[in-house]
């Protein structure tokens, strides 16, 4: 976790105080659900609940622990000392560490999700309103770096709104996998703890209970969240690689936003860096870095072993603050970023209209000129512009093989923009729905 | 692709053959409804369809691409061949290469994947079978590779069952993600070809039209689709990791079927490997490769570059093909699987009943033994099991102080497996449903 | 491995044929050290040597196995109806499957690891003397994409040359790496089979013998042996991008080789796609993926388990077929590659010598002007350019506030292309050695 | 970078603190270096060298950077505060700020590079002290998990010492790799600074000076080193899997050193976890998923993009101190491993004397029996031994036809371990050197 590609919001999620704190709810309601099975005595699982307010001081903890060893001992130590050893000596009847360890694990993945949700939104809010403000605004389309058709910069946002709709829709399923609970004891079988217990503590934390534990949580579901924040991360690079596309200096079709005292903008105007989307296109790589190993994590030893633990103490925090950070930022770009259709039109007429060649060559078939003399025609008049900067248009309406087919008019009309964007308000709703 | 690890039918799906098969039946119904949109004659149209029977040759079409370089083009040119020329030039008008490639991959992506999901309910029954037939067969659980308490063999087919269950719904999941068509152009703004062929082109193959596409269907579909492949592999080796710690010698809880006539069996009755179970935790590290190459492939340049293909060309066929075989492979693993019960009590009893240990502590203590107490009581008996070799119970209950606080009657039941298996019942009812 | 990217040469190291061949030639060494070792006798051995030039039947040991379910004695079976069963008797004696494999499979990866080394060599070949062609071909260096300051089309081509000569060197570390053999038995101690058999054999094959082997020889070998065909992918990778960069419509300094028969380049000049170096960066993607399962096979079971074997069987050959068709395709790529000296210079002038402000803005605080006034002085030349396509020298020529503390001699200079070039030759000489 | 997994050292070399020191020699040697090619006065070279002892204040100048938005030049500027703008002024003259930033790297990449070697020192000789002592220490080897023949656990530290030292030559050649500095300028012309900078900084910080750079160090250089620290994980987690097989309760051959103080101990003697070596499998996935996003990074566009800068802040200390910290638990780990030689015999023995049916039978053949009836002798003792827990030798000896053909000395012999062991003198020579 590095603080510079940090928001407090996630960061807190992962901080030791919110760790003790979702602990000492697991604890607290599973004492709630043992007393009303008349496990343990009502009066102590209420006494527990003196905790509710209280910050719990991790130097304490982690002194304890040096000592003990043990990090939930530790805690539940700790908790005796406010509660009293006579409330606390019911605290985790039954219980294994995993228990509390895991459920926890997955409460702070399901709010690292709903940051991500949150996220997510702003950032389709974002686009969206980009889309519209240019649904109009046409600018070359390009395969393989090279102009192919006119588009629109609408249709760009529109894309890519409806690449990260599917992330969203992803991400409410990747929240659905790792929204469960366990309280089943050392080996899943509940020997030393009713099922009511979890079924309790998992209610009043949001989750579900997992159908089959073994000591751990299945961690096929964690590998199927980490494997979706790499594709959400693969998606923020895509957009990122148009962005840089777009403001490199013979494209300057948009630049990411530079605030006018930004020192050096206007000696050196030329030298407007797309360094937010750089920057976005690495951290897609630390995103996607953990799902590789999220996806070994799944074979454990049995009942279970310990390996997934290291790993997922880094890639828990790394991953999920990365990726906040990213859509963030990706938000913030998106918001701000200057389009400049002035560009976008010199562009495309850098060969004075010769992407429409292929529209023309079509329209003289179309009038019955055979395949090969079409290409012919195109081809002597294409090469004009292509060698000596002629002008597409003005050579076919000056080439009487060429007028002898088509019109001036339907000359004209091949040149005509508004033959590309004719669907792009049934794209729109598509993509958005009826406005 | 390798012939040894490869079924037919999944290898069929990705030939030239099935490949051509779909490109025709993509152009036959495109004709269809641009003939419906009035755009070509209706009786070109019904004349592609003749070709609705006929077998492409795929030398010959090689032969013409040789000298055409375009693969589609020679594809074309072939299927003048056989419905005349005059029916023929009608056909891909409007369309672009990529319309006809892309959703053939998805066409061949989707049949995949219905080939995964009948694989995987195959899996899902014999686990199922197995859960019940053994839901009662105790055994050790383990933590860490060490004795923790009692399970049952039923609850980790249960466990597998239900993990491989989650990875079906994940894998519905996934199908749906590539179960998209486009024809909608070279940049995606159907330019050139009205949305209603794309419309009836994916409703005949049963797709549902892209909802707003480049030159090509965006690639985070196929990310997500490639990752959940991942993650399924993550579980088969999840099983098999399982299946290779039961059959190591000094465990032997269960073996892969040996067939008698196996040869050297009889000879080195001991030499039996768990060379299916290995051999699919290699294929397991085969599929998951895909996944990262799969998340490069989403950020392309603009409206399409070409460096997914050749990755496609790979992972398309090969992940799929392994993944089909891998889990062929486990479902007969899986079926014929030999359980050893006998050797399943004797690793539990290997330390004569320590492994109660913990709940002997937790008894005395509930009987009012000191914390200390019940401890050193424990350890003093627990260390002449673990150094002289003596059985635990037989220690206790020769043991006045530990018999002071617990009786005779009260010791043995601490060794009473029902105290483990208690809950089987309603754990397979959450896994399998009410019986 | 897929045929169109697929070469011969390499393809042939990963056939049936090769393999058997490469058997036949351990057993055969085998035996002869065994006889100089008096364990069997000469005869047998030599007679052994009858298969030398024996075109080994695939089929038939496909038949044979297809009984006996095993691979090597089917091999084994076959070479006896060679060689007679009684020289075939002594054959084997001693050995473990694993011998022959393993060290069977390092021969193909020294071989593979030959070619490699040779496309490698090729490939430095051309890049040097495109290298020294395009030595004082100046163009626009970028940084983020946007126009930094001058550099040449040479040092690009040179900083390739020395990227893919570190390759070459740790191609040759790699070779090094897998280039061992072992004969030692089962689990690796010689009880059957004495340590001379495995040193005549390596030495005739042109291997060192593994110190220590266990059933296997060591994976960590195989581990950093795939790691960098992955590092040299993703330098062809580095090379394919700026390639593609070069080609896109706006910049348009370079294009991958077009034969001018190629169909539709004259009528739609513009449309030539720079499809070879996309397919490379698809490469490269396929190349990396081997490394993370090379690694994840480094860890197996004690002295084997036989996980590996099929990642092996699809990373063996399909990587290094992948990377040897890469390197070539990027020889040809380079040895042909289209440069347009004059869209460099043009590129460089698209903002009328905006490039040069920094040197500027030195200049005038060298001469004494404070920074600010400096900053000052550039910016409102600097945004005249920018804003309404002035030329930055006329413009400074014109300010007398630059031109009282610069002479037009000193302001010139500031434009001198030369001050850039300056240190090629250094660069060259570290890079190639002196000329 | 996580606290439990970090070691003060390794991580003082990636502190703030570390950094801006690294930044001060470099800038004041180019300081020197300048003033010796006379472009700066000697003695404001030399005044810069004032601040050598300076403990620079981090926290002003993040105050700074606050400000300018620019990490250099905040730091420049708080440098000027301690050596007066006077001699300032002329620091950083003609420099990138790449320039110091990539060097600096490369100087934190190689000190810990210095680290890594001597953790592996350290490792080496915990191996190899291991491997002397337990020579002799028989045990069963294993293939796929089941017994094979004897080897020894000497032999086993043995190839685990081999296999670390192929690492530690692969991590000096790594540190070779990343060993270089560049002060190039902004697009790696040394327009504006000599190249005698270079090679005077270089070797004061002892790099080389990078042959041909962009406006950074190419990043091949950082994909091999990184492809290096994933290769040692992976030999990491070999050994860890191998110990943890080790330690499960059925095998039971060694254990992690467990305090005599540690709770639970001896009320659960059987339930000492391996958690150190479960803790070094998922700290290898750690180190390992570094490899990729450091071969992402080696495609950078032109002359250099930023896309690989946050990657290296995560990836450059979180890397680096995982593995500092799994090689000194793995060395702490291996020092003091407790082996169990009597349960290493009385597992060898788990099924009477049946690993060595193959001798036996070799035996049997080599005394003139026939292969089939061979076959028949050793199976019907076998399945004594199998299905009824006989003794193997015991029913040979007793078994008339088998005596026909074998002397009991010679069945005797056949038993002997003395076999198994004759050539681990050989292998301890190959491995260590001649003692």
């Amino acid at each position: 976790m590095i603080p510079r590609y940090s928001r407090p919001e996630m960061v807190a999620i992962w901080s030791p105080e919110t760790k003790f704190r979702i602990w000492f709810e697991i604890e607290a309601h599973a004492c709630d659900a043992m007393a009303e099975l008349g496990v343990i005595p009502r009066e102590n699982a209420q006494a527990v609940w003196k905790a509710k307010d209280v910050e719990f001081d991790v130097a304490r903890i982690d002194e304890i622990e040096a000592v003990t060893k043990h990090d939930v001992i530790a805690f539940l130590t700790h908790l005796a000392e406010h509660v009293g050893s006579d409330a606390a000596r019911f605290v985790h009847q039954g219980m294994t560490s995993s228990d509390v360890l895991d459920t926890c694990l997955n409460v702070q993945l399901t709010r690292a999700a709903d940051l991500l949700i949150a996220d997510m939104e702003a950032l389709l809010a974002a686009l969206k309103r980009r889309a519209y403000e240019h649904k109009d605004t046409v600018r070359i389309g390009r395969s393989h770096g090279i102009h192919a058709e006119p588009t629109t910069m609408g249709l760009t946002f529109a894309r890519f709104y409806a690449e990260m709709d599917r992330n969203l829709r992803r991400l409410h399923t990747a929240r659905a996998e790792i929204a469960t609970g366990a309280i089943s004891g050392a080996v899943g079988t509940f020997a030393n703890i009713d099922p009511a217990v979890e079924e309790h503590v998992c209610k009043m934390l949001g989750l579900l209970p997992e159908p089959i534990s073994t000591q751990v949580i299945p961690r096929d579901r964690h590998a199927a969240f980490f494997a979706t924040l790499g594709v959400i991360a693969s998606s923020i690079e895509n957009i990122a690689i148009e962005i840089r596309h777009m403001q490199r200096t013979e494209v300057l079709e948009a630049e990411e936003f530079f605030s006018k005292g930004q020192k050096g903008s206007s000696a050196m105007p030329h030298k407007r860096n797309p360094v937010l989307s750089e920057n976005l296109t690495g951290l897609a790589r630390l995103v996607r870095m953990s799902v590789v190993p999220a996806m070994e994590n799944v074979a454990l030893w049995h009942e279970r072993d310990i390996s997934h633990s290291s790993v997922e103490r880094m890639i828990g925090p790394d991953t999920t603050v990365t990726l906040d950070f990213a859509l963030a930022r990706l938000t913030g770009l998106i918001d701000k970023l200057v389009i400049y259709p002035d560009n976008m039109l010199a562009n495309m007429n850098k060969f004075r209209g010769l992407v429409m060649s292929q529209r023309v060559l079509l329209a003289l078939t179309q009038a019955g000129v055979s395949r090969e003399d079409a290409y012919t025609l195109v081809q002597r008049n294409a090469m004009k512009v292509w060698e000596k900067g002629a002008d597409f248009k003005t050579e076919l309406l000056a080439d009487p093989d060429v007028t002898a087919a088509l019109s001036p008019a339907e000359i004209e009309e091949k040149f005509d923009l508004g033959y590309h964007t004719k669907h792009v308000d049934t794209i729109f709703a598509r993509v958005f729905g009826t406005k």
